[in-house]
């Protein structure tokens, strides 16, 4: 098979951890007779410091006309703490998204044996956690009317929801819950927000075409307690945009380790993978970060491809350094691994 | 001292436990010599099953001419699954939070040794948990204008904060950190939210005039997180009234026992005291919810009044409860005692 797969490095500890994943695919390529053309775009601080554009043109170009994108990370903090910055790394990943209508981001949440004694949770809340969070990625209050008055004393961002906008997601939110265990969790603040009305009807109606999949709904609120009193309980959870950045961050950690979280955007075209973790600026350049994330995304855009065995690989050569002991410092600050140095171990198990 | 207290039992288990937590008032009133008189006024449900509205006028002008306002829960689960219910208990609730100005719903958490075993956290994550979140409770999503189109298919709700909003709440918070370790932390969206930005600017400059208080800034998304996994770290956190019900039910849960956690919503008048917990309807009238969450908001109350010594009797009867083991079924599903029970307990004690 071949396939043109862009890059995108982004800021921070992304080109490290892209560099991995880059390796593992090449890896993979070779061993079951592929080809992946790289292109390698700028996005974020990194595009700006060197275009003064978050988002080049050409880079979604590139994307558009490829198979694939495998993205590190993006984020400055020279720009947080700048309320009044007119250009930020953010604006990039946000109109990447939108220009590739990359409406769902699908968040794997599934815990590794071995990890277990880092997670914050006692082992008894965590046993068996194994659900699916799909966020909702190119509409609501991300991408609503913003406002600020002239005398910069009144602010707005507007949270906008149409019926077609949430069937899309729900709809494939409730095709993978049918190939799971059969249930899907809508998380909202139906009592409070009129937004969360229409995504609370608009699923209930699409539910009956899903008779077979259980269904209930959450405040979010309620949700954020439930994450961690009981993650068991959930399997498919659906949810808006800005809910769905808060609480799937919220469970990235039960897990012990955010460096291994992967996730997959989706849309009607081409999809974009990357680990959950961010640009993680302090650690940049050391060849300390968890490439993990990045490697295991690598996997679930070659199952986007459609190749599962080579996605399985992958996995089985997670599992193998994580069993080993070959691991980051973010997970054993004593005796640990570099970067580079996980990248072809797994290279060198698929 | 005499006063005046609204008592607005509510849905669910609000009744019995503003029941546990009047109990307790009496017998602070009794043992130090003070009067305090109480009116017992609708909001929620049962307002609604009673008038048709789930906040009666009768309801604001007693709360505008009282010295503080106890409260239990609200909310019933027939209206949840109705996206297109007109009257929903909810409006009751944001309805006197606008109308007494309400502006601030401060949440101390804080963990109880006794009920460590409780928290879904690990004990090295848990020790010494001491914080309080500053949640704005009157602008934000919650108040701005909502719309559906005539066709049902397209939905909004307006974000909206001004300069003077976020001014209040931030003096209160920054006073309060100034009395504590001198922390606070903003959580927001900066990088996103046009709203986010103004609170971090505004934050930023009022923070000039707290010189010995320590500000940071964290993304609500990574907030989600630290809560979880390093919770030690905060002191005072400020955010918005979305946000905050978010991450305070988050927090919430982090202490093993959500039925503990008070709260006080204050404003430049009248302040309203209310546990944590919602209605759980499911155990209403069983006489077996926890009415710690209602007594120790009755504590709080005492301490707006200025009764230092008669809240610190209160506190130091819910921990003899707890020390006891005289818990209710939440806390020891084995061997618990009833509502009314611990309700006595502490006021003999006190
Ligand atoms: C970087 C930021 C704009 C982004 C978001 O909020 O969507 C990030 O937190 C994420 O979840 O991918
Ligand atoms: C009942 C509901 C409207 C309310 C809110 O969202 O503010 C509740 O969750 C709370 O936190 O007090």
């Amino acid at each position: 098979m071949e396939k043109n797969i862009v890059v995108i490095e982004g800021d921070g500890i992304g080109p490290e951890v892209t560099r991995q994943a880059v390796k593992v695919l090449n890896a993979v390529a070779e061993q079951f007779g592929h080809e992946f053309f790289y292109r390698y775009c700028l996005m974020g601080a990194d595009a700006i410091d060197k275009t003064g554009n978050p988002l080049p043109d050409e880079t979604i170009e590139a994307c558009l006309n490829s198979d694939a994108i495998l993205f590190g990370a993006i984020g400055h903090p020279k720009y947080d703490n700048d309320p009044s910055a007119k250009v930020r790394p953010e604006q990039g990943l946000l109109k990447l998204r939108k220009s590739l209508q990359l409406f769902a981001n699908i968040r794997p949440v599934i815990t590794y044996p071995s990890l277990q004694h880092l997670s914050p949770l006692k082992a008894q809340q965590l046993e068996g956690v194994d659900f699916i969070i799909f966020r909702e990625l190119t509409g609501g209050i991300y991408f609503g009317k913003k406002e600020l008055s002239e005398d910069g004393n009144r602010a707005a961002d507007d949270c906008v929801y149409t019926r077609a906008e949430i069937e899309r997601i729900a709809h494939l939110a409730f095709q993978y819950a049918r190939q799971r265990r059969k249930k899907l969790t809508l998380v909202d603040k139906a009592n409070v927000l009129e937004t969360s009305r229409l995504w609370r009807k608009v699923v209930q109606e699409i539910a009956t075409q899903y008779g077979d999949v259980k269904v209930d709904f959450l405040f979010v609120d309620n949700a954020a307690m439930q994450l961690i009193i009981n993650p068991k309980q959930f399997d498919v959870v659906l949810t808006e945009n800005m809910f769905g950045d808060i609480i799937s961050d919220e469970a990235s950690v039960i897990s012990g380790s955010l460096g291994l979280l992967p996730s997959a955007s989706v849309g009607s075209g081409v999809a974009l993978f990357e680990p959950i973790h961010g640009s993680y600026p302090q650690a940049a350049g050391k060849d300390i970060a968890n490439p993990l994330g990045c490697i295991l995304s690598a996997a679930m855009l070659l199952d986007h491809f459609g190749l599962a065995k080579e996605a399985e690989a992958i996995r089985l050569g997670v599992e193998w350094t994580l069993v080993n002991g070959f691991v980051t410092k973010d997970i054993d600050p004593i005796n640990f691994y570099f970067t580079s140095t996980i990248g072809e171990l797994v290279s060198d198990f698929v």
